[in-house]
């Protein structure tokens, strides 16, 4: 129970954020630079307890790795999205939303974008917290984080920027997303991410 | 008596910067990103001396963690607050206020968002600072600080963004707000930063 | 191989970060954090690899350092050109570049700059990851990932802030720069990357 | 001889960003930012071999404190004047400045604004580098650079946020302040330093 409490609270800030931070932005670095901070605090937080994961993705790519165990997947996964719910419907009651985005995503592209930056993701997640070689690192957090801000500048502009299906369902909750697209982030990400978790294990075949 | 002069350095230089880049301010990312910057410099500067509460929110929070003792409560706390006025009162001869924001609170919304990021800052810093399996690490205050600058980007448009009691005083002895504002500041920090104490301990039982 | 596919990778998303952020930019202050983070990110997931160069001109430095077996040169540059090519490719897939800089470098201003931010370039990784004396630090990434964002944000404007071979044939690819600006940056980054690694040896004569 | 080398590389970069990133600035956020940065870097990478002064006035506190020889202060100020003196001219052969700010310093207020500002850089730079309580830290660096960054934001606008003789007369050199103003940041960062030296020792007495 004490992960799943730690998996909602993470995911709650991130998702409260996002929502916060997105809704009548400021300029144009505001957003990517607190949602990539947010990551990182709330890694640094709980990373020792329930291993900070805050995204089904990176769940599915921990569990394919080896270091989530089965019985875990799904009840994480419930918490992270239970997490984005209620932080959207928080959002909602702190900021009123003013536009919902329904027809600006390419979807070929936005898929690309996805796949790719989720990817990264769990490709730096996997190799700074679940390498033997990095193990006691100071710096997973920041890398982690900063991953997730770089996505939100690059990929941002074609397809939101989620890399995260429990932040996927917060932001269409909070209508920053038409619920239309959630299938993209849904496909994107978690195809993404479960590379990335293959591409760590071949890069780190010898441990 | 050293620990109080290192408390009132680290405050007084945090309201300082919060005075200085809140007035006249440039862009909308420079005052958070200097907030939150100040505050981890502060943070990895004294940590080591007085345990760098900078802020009574935490100074309590730490008490109900057990981390601070009985009899430092109150000094630090004064430490704090006489720190935060006469950083203030630097910051009025620098650079003249030009608006007091008395009318711009939303009362409840403005309560809620203290509540969660004091909350949040307060997770943070007992996980961080005060758990066994996250000793000897080097990120501490750059997770702290990157709290507070996500909770001033994040909440910021919404309370002011303040997140300590000490801060809270500072800001209206320095006219930038009001101070029949300032319960909504005592009351939000105090219960959110409670309220994080108690979640640490029930998610870090097994220490 | 396994170090040739972690240089592919890591070269790879810092290429796509630099077209991504840098056609159609939004603030100046975007590209060349994202960059900078990017870089930083890579380098902490494939440090423990491949040494995580993504750069010809570091790679070179390595080598002339003693520090990249003879046999790796030419595979890893490679695989970093490659990586840049396609990483150009998919870029200009996701989003149409708009304009090519063919006429805006004064040469001998570029060529400086490009010698010097790479010799910085160097000088930083060099020192925080192959001296005895930073051995097991957590910052090199950090160290590095920023003095490419320094870079970007002091040179960019004199010479585009590319400081490493495999970025200035993607950016040419991708239509940033133009194909005959490409012998700047190959004499610029290799001259200032190699003079880099000889300084270092001078200032670390005792290990 | 190896130490005035070092000093002299980081003082010739972080007044080369200085120079090109305040001439024609930007947005208000890039030029604090790189300054920032590029003091980080340089420190992670001479911190080890030369103690990464890159400022009289840190020299000068370094040695009321214990931790430079008498017979290397005036070297070590040499160095870094001289890196400042150098690094002028190569801004002005790269950029031409387009201001002197000769008339825009209230005096007392920048003096109390250099005084501030260099006693924090001081008390940052003893604290994260010299107290046997951080050995083995990796956040010394971020914690300077970041002090600079925040003065550059809190105090630029009053001061021009100098805190380094060197840097002083680096911008006057380059017509970015002018020379009558010199006294005012040689006299605020040298008292504002040494101030900074003997606070850091009454508060860590017991060391």
């Amino acid at each position: 129970m004490r992960n799943y409490l730690v998996e909602f609270i993470g995911t709650f800030f991130l998702v409260l954020v996002i929502g916060l931070t997105s809704i009548n932005p400021g300029t144009g670095v505001i957003a990517p630079l607190a949602i990539g901070a947010v990551l990182m605090v709330m890694i640094y937080a709980g990373g020792h307890l329930s291993g900070a994961h805050y995204n089904p993705a990176v769940t599915i790519a921990a569990w394919i790795r080896g270091k989530c165990p089965s019985k875990d997947v799904l009840p994480y996964i419930a918490s992270q999205v239970l997490a984005g719910i209620i932080a959207a419907t928080i959002v909602t009651f702190l900021k009123q939303p003013t536009s919902v985005s329904e027809a600006s995503l390419a979807t070929f592209p936005a898929l690309v974008t996805e796949f790719l930056f989720t990817f990264a993701l769990v490709y730096v997640v996997l190799n700074t917290t679940t390498s033997k070689q990095t193990e006691g690192n100071s710096y997973y957090g920041l890398a982690i984080g900063f991953t997730i801000m770089v996505g939100a500048f690059a990929g941002g502009p074609i397809s939101g920027g989620v890399y995260n299906p429990a932040v996927a369902v917060g932001i269409s909750t909070m209508g920053l997303s038409a619920w239309n697209n959630l299938w993209i982030y849904l496909l994107g990400t978690i195809a993404g991410g479960s590379t990335g978790a293959l591409v760590y294990k071949v890069v780190n075949q010898d441990e």
